[in-house]
């Protein structure tokens, strides 16, 4: 064990410990969960301190041998993936410091290993003064955060177009399956499966569009800021040179905050960020109660569609199947929207110069992507693409519905073609006999207006077509 | 009393009545408030209904005459904004019929009596199968509720603009004034409040900056699409017409959606503008929530701004005022956020071909819209115009807080200016002389860096300057 | 006009305004609603300025003379229940003061003219040292709040007790109306209607039930605390004689709050019952979901329900009916569920000695209670009263749902009843037929399991009675 | 391997597994996260097979030695608790049939085994019929999930009564400390540290009552209701007994309900409870709030409380130390808050006779109940108990509040009190010095009213003792 000190006091550290006290502390502040640190966040502040030390060896405040090992020792990390030295948990106080001061300790300790590997002399490189150099967790942190939440970002986008193309194709393959529409679940004229797979496809490109347009507000850090944004102990040189060092080597589009000081204490971005994920799940959600809806039964419900069967449903009734996919994204879209809230309340909170509740905003956003990402992808595997319609049963409800006379309104009005309806209901005759036995339009006509084509105005009849519309010359 | 019927029964409704059945039994199945259908929802109505005139008689369906008494109706309506025959109440089951009907009522009775003005016969003009012709409720109300919207938020756009120009003159007025930084709520570097209102006012740009954009989304709309976005029932000719007509009639720039069916199904439109506005409450309750802090006080706070006293502020404590304005604030931010979840859950209720919870999200958003107005306003002109900054106080905190010595770091290496620091909170001593007694820079230097344009970055100090910073030489 | 003044300035108040000065300022400082602070409150903050008056009479610090006039002002006020003279609005900066101050300010002008009248000389009665003696505002308001919260939960809490008595009715009325129960939307072991009713009626008398057990916070005040729970300025004699005087004048069983700072200054209280309400409104959304979902059709829904008829469903489509009176409840639980977060966030936002945010707190709980009282209402009379099961329909499904054979897992075990089942939907015979040509069981006991009390489980089948279960000797 | 199948199909599971095929698949179909059923609801799931089975032995229908196995079955893995063969995640679709159906198939592999060990024949035990007899997932999964949540807050309740005995001895500790008051922030009459820590105390008091009193409603389990609450394929026996047998079996105090159709399909026990945390995590935040304005500072904020360093706050301000206890607490707050949220929504969302998504419910109520007992531990542990009031500090503020005055407000009344804090506050002398200088009130009353008994109405004036109160006399 090695002894340490700060501002606190002395504590003994593992030897062969990478962290040193400021991490040990926090593990032993903070003990909430076992959830360490994202690491799509160390990742970042990897990459975070390898770019400043390069523009701080530009600017000529970091020598050229210190930087070499604090680069190489952050190369060597990336590299590995070995994050185990990065001790402190997710859920922290203290506004990051915690996490940069784990990545500054662990940063400094390899670099100095590696400077000591091969006989020579270590050379002494400090986690504040070396590895922070001119940097503050409140400029770094969120910048961390940012550039995590952009790279969760990227499977998530893939996966929602996975989902519209998926969604294209069902369209495609139901173009014309027509079947009953519904509104505020009462039938209504009817309608075909490919718009409705068209719909939900269209409904998701809109939320995909949305996340890329954002990407642009991700991509605005505060590096260079420093502690409040005036950016006082960065040389000028290292706050015009570090982010676009830090976009090279993140391959990120990153640019630098016009108001800093903005940047550095308002949260609103990540808010914003987060609606747009609980706008995903509000999507996510209708689509998968609908999907439920639609595939209710198999005897008793709706019937319309049937779900891939992917496990048993029922451990006393045998042979029950569940809709369980739609299930697990209903859920996690309600985990998505509750994690909003946390968000919300988050942002709202920050103070004066600083927000210091991004820990739980950087936790919760990450948790959500991947959450996202993840029942998508069980969602396009395991339901959306072996959904099939049943055909049959969907036609069958077409012709037995009444609100399909709704077509003859423009012919007969309103309140005629209310009669009929009732009188077929009344008689349990089909609309379509009571209309031609009732002689009000020519039997062409009505056989025209009850084809699928014309009944789910894939091919409208105009006016010039079937003579007129009654409407117009009443 | 005039006997009216629809397809439930028959109802009386008052002979000079212009709204008919419909609307008397939403009202009375709807008790719920006395608060009436958003005026600017029925007028967005009555221009729809002017324009779908004008594109039914152009298309051919609509007879001439018809067209010219409906047209003469709205115009009427529009012009004296007398709306007290909109009888249906604001929170209204059945996705907005009600709404659409009690208009459709209202504008064939009106036009029917007008057409009869003159001694000429009256022409019949029926709510559905004229006024209402080529159209639904599920086409017209999201319609209707997008341009209210609209029109709702070109004066809150308007006051937050204002809110960012009078910010912009107090950053402009205490450029200069110094001020102790807080992170966390403990002291921390020194800025302006130049910077501090300048950070406010781009926080808020950010939030119009969001509306200006969002636009474009709200001014798709659905009209065309009739029941379930099939268009049943209306002519291709009124399709195409009826949208850019509407924008003329509005004055709005509104296009019709790609995908009909999609446009009247998904709300997530609704949510997505609900949670801007909801950005906007948490950046107004952030503001306030500073400047509550800054002003607190009189004697016993932070004391660092004053506000405009508007009120007393308190029944017992004689002389008491409080910050009652940043207060209205806060509370009416907590309302919107409140409404936003309201919006979340109806737009993930939506099922199937439309979304009947409508009525609340609109009720919501438009109220939203205008509480943020108002509220923004008295922001404005109560509270942000008089803020003073206590200039004196301000420099003395600075003078009296030793966390000024962070500016000695890259210089000194940050333990040495931690024993610095500790060295004069236990000495009682101010930092500056602290480092000036121990000779270990230049006076000149120390009173470079501890004055007030290097200590807030404003006029930064380069290594070329100072000497070389003591890290990179170390 | 007479001019006024306090410690901002001067102003000018009509000469016939009751109110005063405070009033006056706040109605201009806080323009974000036309809505006055509730008359609830209003009432009952008469009731504290007379019950305060009494009891500083009694404790000698107010002489006879002066109290007896401010009796007769609220006496008055309280009768005549003409508030037009409170012009505060409801949504109001200042922790309640401006409401306060208000009351204040119309008893004291009211007190002084009624000493007045028959040519007597004024006596002076001051808005402060006199109807405000011993009080503030946060302990009066709070108080006021409770109270008019307790008021308004009186209507609601009767409104629930008739929603479940109208499901008693309806469980009893058909008590053994069998249908298909729905686990996850599929098919299910079968129940009966009145089982579903009952369950209805055993979740409302559930939230019936935390209703009443919370009064008893809401009747524990803080009055005699003053300005923030030390009882300054109050003598002890009124302290102990106000809230049992309180509770004589209101007829509420008003006690005082053990720890009066603490009473003052959390708002856990109000975030406790806002959260019951959420409760109910979370019920009430689930009850009429499943309205909608069973009234669903006519022809292609589940239709086992239908609800009344209250009012034509569309527009566009003749003779549709939609189920709005459920549809105007779940908007109204979104609303409620959306206040709740409202009153939890200024319920949060309290800082050290008070909670400034009561005004919105206040407002959302009594809208809330409003709301829901009316919103049950109509559900009850418009909709629940009038529902009729379709009995035959539901026979029908029964019959027709092969689910029913779990009844035969007891005696064939899992795996073989799931093989009769699926060879019943193989061979589009019912799982009776199948499981009777099987011979694996008495045709006895087949016709037995598969009579609607045993599925129903209403009369149970015991293994005395049925052999016994071939699990057990299997 | 071996080959198991189920209703969908065939399946290899690994030889040496407990568990079956219907884990593998549920495994397979929500790679959401990697984070397995909780190990309460996992025990308690263990409980609730050993219960049945000894109660389907009890009533015949499990024979002996069937039920010996499974009961050792159970047991070994309570013992061990080694629960690596539960593989199904957390977050799951279907309603918690997965989680059952595991446990079903984890039990009976082992119970066979252990059947075979000793050279005896394996008795064959199938993991519907025989462990999951009588049972569905439908009684037995709400019930475990009641179960883990009572069992999660028992630690809870222990720690929220240890933080309200630290706040009470600090209390003890501070009794006499004066301090200024703050209502919105503004200076108010001073109080002790005592009251002040004393009403947090009573605060959390109130929230452990509140968890204390809803435990009832949490023990009321629906078992023996089997899939719908109708009790299908349970015996009469059974049902009578089952719950009994777990309470014995659990050390819980569980009784069932009354009405189990309602118990299996309403879910708003859940969200009563989910309310109660939320209330808990608005006390906690709320109470974070203050302690960190309380303790901002050092040199420029409040000051009046030192919170014990635990870790340095800033990686480049040397020497600054942050409230990172509060900030988390705060932080598991927000989180408590939002997951209040997921689960109000899915307890909004139930359809029918069953609630699908009490998966989400019971994973965010465990996480939340967990979250806040360590966040509290944390609070108590590395911040209550260490917390130092600044005595001199806070005197000097009392010293220096021209507010206390009030104290005079009852012998001179508002508005001379109002003027005499004005003089005060221009001529820069101390209230208590203006006053006597006026030679309003004889000097020893003066003295009196200012003393910090009388000032904090420790040991209250009253009319007999000062003269009267001007007020009374006017």
């Amino acid at each position: 064990m090695r002894l340490e000190k700060d501002c606190i006091g002395e504590m003994f550290v593992p030897d062969d410990a990478l962290y040193g006290i400021h991490s040990l502390r926090a593990k032993q502040n903070f003990p909430i969960t076992r959830e360490h640190v994202n690491s799509l966040i160390i990742e970042s502040y990897l990459q975070i301190k390898k770019a400043a030390a390069l523009a701080n060896q530009q600017a000529g405040t970091l020598n050229k041998e210190k930087a070499t090992f604090i680069i190489s020792a952050c190369n060597q990390l990336l590299l590995s993936k070995d994050f185990r030295a990065m001790i402190v948990p997710a859920i922290q106080g203290g506004a990051g410091t915690s996490t940069n001061m784990n990545i500054n300790e662990v940063v400094a300790n390899l670099a100095m290993k590696i400077s000591g590997e091969g006989s020579q002399d270590p050379v002494s490189i400090h986690p504040n003064d070396d590895v922070n150099q001119s940097q503050s967790t409140n400029d770094t942190y969120p910048t961390a955060g940012k550039m995590a939440i952009l790279k969760a970002l990227d499977p998530l986008e893939d996966m929602l177009k996975d989902l519209t193309h998926a969604l294209e194709q069902k369209a495609e393959a139901y173009r014309n399956a027509i079947k009953v529409g519904r509104t505020q679940l009462q039938d209504a004229v009817p309608t075909t499966f490919g718009r409705s797979f068209q719909a939900y496809s269209s409904m998701f490109k809109r939320d995909l569009q949305k996340m890329k347009s954002f990407e642009a507000s991700l991509e605005q850090v505060n590096l260079g800021g420093t502690a409040i944004g005036t950016g006082l102990n960065a040389s000028v040189s290292y706050r015009q040179a570090v982010t676009p060092i830090l976009s090279q080597v993140s391959h990120l589009s990153l640019t630098q905050s016009d108001d800093l000081v903005d940047a550095t204490q308002n949260s609103d971005v990540f808010a914003g960020f987060s609606a747009i994920l609980k706008g995903l799940a509000i999507n996510l959600s209708k689509f998968c109660n609908d999907l439920r809806l639609l595939a209710s039964g198999p005897q008793t419900g709706l019937a319309e569609l049937s779900l891939p069967k992917v496990q048993a449903g029922s451990s006393i009734m045998p042979g029950k199947v569940n809709p369980v996919i739609p299930e697990v994204v209903n859920q996690v879209a309600f985990e998505i929207i509750g994690k909003d809230l946390t968000v919300t309340m988050a942002a709202e909170s920050g103070q004066l110069e600083l927000n210091a509740f991004e820990p739980i905003i950087f936790r919760e956003l990450l948790i959500s992507e991947d959450h996202l990402t993840k029942v998508i992808q069980t969602l396009i595997e395991n339901c959306v693409t072996g959904i099939k319609v049943n055909l049959t049963h969907c036609q069958h409800e077409v012709d037995h519905s009444s609100i399909s006379a709704t077509i003859l309104s423009p012919y007969l009005g309103y309140e005629q073609t209310m009669a009929l309806i009732k009188k077929s209901e009344v008689t349990h005759t089909s609309v379509k006999q009571v209309v031609k036995m009732a002689h009000l339009l020519p039997d062409s006509l009505i056989d025209s207006l009850f084809s699928p084509e014309v009944l789910t105005n894939s091919k409208p009849i105009e006016p010039s077509e079937s003579g007129s519309f009654v409407n117009s010359n009443r």
